[in-house]
This record gives structure tokens, C-alpha cells and sequence, in this order.
């Protein structure tokens, strides 16, 4: 797998490089893209890193273009790795068709239900296959890894971390999608990729996985007020810091006053997650 | 033309607002977009403005949302006017047939050839109706105006200094076009618009007029060593110092090593320059 590692495009920022580069997926059977932002300290040292997962329609690009955040991650010395939201033409039928359902809309889960299962194995991809290439491949700390996320990536960086409480130090989310099966985005996402049955679709919602996931340390969340998917139902940050009291996990949820869903809203508050993360990963 | 301005959509930024508007422009007899940011001190007083002048091929929206200004706007105070490239969809015969001519590539001159003279009067545009709208319907100090802008923008923040240095108080570039009477770039979209006599083409060349500009405050550029364009002799900002060492002109000139011609290298370095301008504009 690693073999197959190909730089696409490579650009100097803020004293280090953004990288953007394809490989032969093997849980996704698939080739998949993603950006590295090298910060100028991983030149003389293997630095710690934080992963970004993106909403739905974005590739790995939006992020690192819109986002503002590498000038911080020079500053604290913090790799950011930001994958594709999907596999791309895997010869799906259907899978173009629809903006919250297949391409640009994996939602961060290990499919069962046919056809997607054949490829769309982004739950595996994102917390296995991906950070063992980027440990292989680049100057970083393995043992020191972040994951944030916007909306659909919000969702995904919640679940991954209280899966995963041990392989991520830090975790933080913008306006993410933090109760997905009873939303209609995860509705219709979960039925698709895991089928039917809702038993099965409480191991990827972050308020049911929060109730058992002894994450001890703070979880940080921004959301703006007015965002219209928060209006619509889709996010419910209500729900998960109902069960985040429940559970005692500590919880920073901060309503942004009048501030939307778009990347204007992530780039206004992006310093405040680089420096949560940067605090539990560097130093 | 005032009553015609139309806001086409708004975002929370960085205490601020992003919009998007568009108005029929009188000099170039067609509609036109731009985009401003209001920083959070507008909402009690009128600020300072910098005007940004985009690239080839870029709308009013590229810099907005790549380069990380506003954050910085925010900081100063300072309101940030981001005009389209170019009239659109006038109907001129070939208007979007080339990527360096015509529609985003309209090289903030008044054209006086035909067919672009019916249309093409960026110049005008962006030193007197932009400007007198953007004074008479937001909360700026018309006295405390800046510009900037990259590559063919960059080009366009010189001249409309050079040629008005009562009007913009600081004056800065990233990777412009420095002399194009002498590049292909210029001598294409300058044979076109403005005709076959060279001698025509001086009023828009910032080397030719910064011989006789007596603009007598520092002008900052930021160039990449690794731009592609600097190394195909499109840009020159050799010629421009020379020239500025002819005249006595202020000009720090940055060489940025392994930078190229993208927004990465303006991001990396926009907090140089919007200090720039905020000291001259600012306080």
C-alpha cells in the first residue's frame, strides 16, 4: 500500500509544505486522497499531528485552502493531515447521484450492506489505514494524535475518538452532526451503509458512544447560532451534551452568536481548536 | 447606479461580516460584483479600506476565502473591497475564449479599442465608481484608502497608486506584473484593449510611472522564488526596482525563497502586508 504513495501537488506555506497525495487504499480497495501540512519544526523532528475530517462535498482540499489553520499549526509545530470524505469512482451505481449519500458523503463508517461495503470502509480508513501510512511515511508522533472535523468530519472525529479514547489525545468538532440516527443526514447514511437494523448504527453515533467511552479528557465543539442545519434538526449538539452530563464527560460546547455553517465560521474560531489540540499533543 | 447594489449573500466572519454584492456599473456599462468585509469596529465608526485587486482567471471571491485576511482586518480595523477581474457576459465576441483576455483578465485598464472600449474600463472602475459607491453606502473613510493586489492585481494596486498617490495612502503587491509593456502577458491584453501603439501603453506600466510619480511613501512586494511565472519573465520585478532606484521611490522588495505564484505564499505573508497598509491607514 504504502508503495503507491504519489505527490499530486506541493506548495510552501507558512515555512513548511502542503502536500497532496494519492495511494492505493487497501480498506477502501480504491485509490484515496489526502493533504499533509508539514509545519517548518518536521524538517529536524517528528512533530505530533492533528487529522481533519471534512462535511459533506468536500475533498481534501477545502480545509487547507479555506481554513486558515496552518499558519497556527507552524506556530505550534503540528502536522494536519486532511483525507478525502469518500472513495471516487469506484464504478458504484449511483454513487454521484446524491450530495449526502456516497461520493462526499462516506460519513466516516466501515459499510455492511451492499454495494458500498465494497469500498466504502472510511471508519477503517481514517483510523487505521491512513495514520499507519502517515506514521511510515512522514516526521510524525504517532502516539501523539489530535482528530477535529466540520459537520458530516464533526461527526466522524467524535466517534473515532470515544472508539478510539487511547490512539486520540485531543478531540474538537465545528457544528458537528452529533446524533446521526436521529437526524435525517445519518438516517438516510446509515440505512444505506449499515442497513436496516438501528441497533447496529449506535456504534457510529457519538451520543450513544459517549454514555460508555470514558474519553476522560475535555471535548471542545463550536457552533454558530445561525446555522441553518442547526435550525433544521441535523446537528442536535443538545442531545450530546445531554449525554455528555450524563456520562460526566467534560464537554466545551460554545454557541457562536450569529455565525453559520460555512468555512467563514471555521476559520474565525480555527485558532482556538489548533491551540486545544496543540496543548494536549505539543509540549 | 447606487440604488442598483445588491447583496447576493453575507457571512459572520471574524466579528465582521462578508458580502457579496453586485450593481450596475456605469463605466463599465454592465453589471459587477465585489465583495467587502466589514471588521467589527464599523458597526460603531467608519474605517480605513484596502482595496484588493485579484490575479487572472479570479473572481471577487478568491481572496476572501483563501488568503486569511480577515483576520487581520479585524485586528486594524479595516474594511477589505474586493472587485471581480473583469465585466462578464457583456456578449463581446470571444470574451471568455482566453484565460488571459477578456472575462477575469480585464488588467484594470480603460480599453479604447474596439469591441472592448463598450465594456472594459476596469481602470475607471476601481479608482473612481468602486471607491464613490463604496463610500456612499458603507462605513468607510474615503480619505483612508489602500490597495494590494497579486500578480495581474498587483499590477493594478501600482498603477492606481503610481497614478493617484493622493488617493491611496499605502500601496503594496504579491508577485506582480511589474513592466507589462515588456511581458506577453501585458503585450497581449494591452494590444488589445488599449491598441497597437506602445506609446499608449506606458500610462499602465508601473515601471514607466513610477519614474515620474512622486508617490513618496514605501511600496512593500512579496515575491516567490519558486513562481513559475517569475521564471517565465512574466512578472519582472526586477525592472520595477530598478526603475524605483532611478527614482528615488521607496520599495522593499521581498524575495521569498521556494514560494510560488499561489494563494499559500499570499496567506503565508498577508499579515506583513495588511500591517503595512493598517500602519498608514490606521490610528
Amino acid at each position: 500500500m504504502s508503495a503507491s504513495l504519489e505527490l499530486l501537488k506541493q506548495f510552501q506555506c507558512f515555512g513548511g509544505t502542503v502536500g497532496f497525495y494519492r495511494h492505493d487504499s487497501v480498506a477502501c480497495n480504491s485509490p484515496m486522497r489526502f493533504a499533509i501540512y508539514q509545519p517548518p519544526q518536521a524538517r529536524s523532528q517528528p512533530v505530533p499531528v492533528l487529522y481533519w475530517l471534512s462535511g459533506l462535498t468536500c475533498s481534501e482540499e477545502n480545509f487547507i485552502v479555506k481554513a486558515g489553520a496552518q499558519r497556527l499549526a507552524a506556530e505550534y509545530g503540528l502536522a494536519i493531515v486532511a483525507p478525502d470524505t469518500s472513495p471516487r469512482d469506484t464504478g458504484i451505481s449511483g454513487e454521484d447521484d446524491d450530495w449526502d449519500l456516497g461520493s462526499g458523503a462516506g460519513f466516516y463508517v466501515d459499510a455492511t450492506q451492499t454495494p458500498w461495503d465494497a469500498h466504502y470502509q472510511m471508519y477503517r480508513y481514517v483510523t487505521e489505514e491512513l495514520p499507519q501510512l502517515v506514521a511510515d511515511r512522514f516526521p510524525i508522533l504517532p502516539e501523539k494524535q489530535g482528530i477535529s472535523g466540520h459537520s458530516m468530519g464533526g461527526h466522524g472525529a467524535l466517534i473515532c475518538a470515544l472508539k478510539n479514547p487511547d490512539r486520540y489525545r485531543s478531540v474538537s468538532a465545528f457544528a458537528p452532526i452529533c446524533a446521526p440516527t436521529r437526524c435525517q443526514w445519518g438516517e438516510k447514511a446509515f440505512s444505506h451503509y449499515l442497513g436496516g437494523d438501528r441497533t447496529a448504527w449506535k456504534a457510529y453515533d457519538a451520543s450513544e458512544l459517549v454514555l460508555n467511552a470514558k474519553y476522560d479528557r475535555p471535548i471542545l465543539i463550536d457552533q454558530g447560532t445561525a446555522d441553518k442545519f442547526l435550525e433544521d434538526r441535523q446537528l442536535l449538539p443538545e442531545v450530546f451534551q445531554e449525554a455528555c452530563k450524563s456520562a460526566g464527560q467534560p464537554l466545551t460546547l460554545r454557541m457562536q452568536d450569529g455565525y453559520d455553517h460555512s468555512y467563514y465560521f471555521i476559520a474565525t474560531f480555527i485558532a482556538d481548536h489548533i491551540r486545544h489540540h496543540a496543548a494536549a499533543l505539543c509540549g
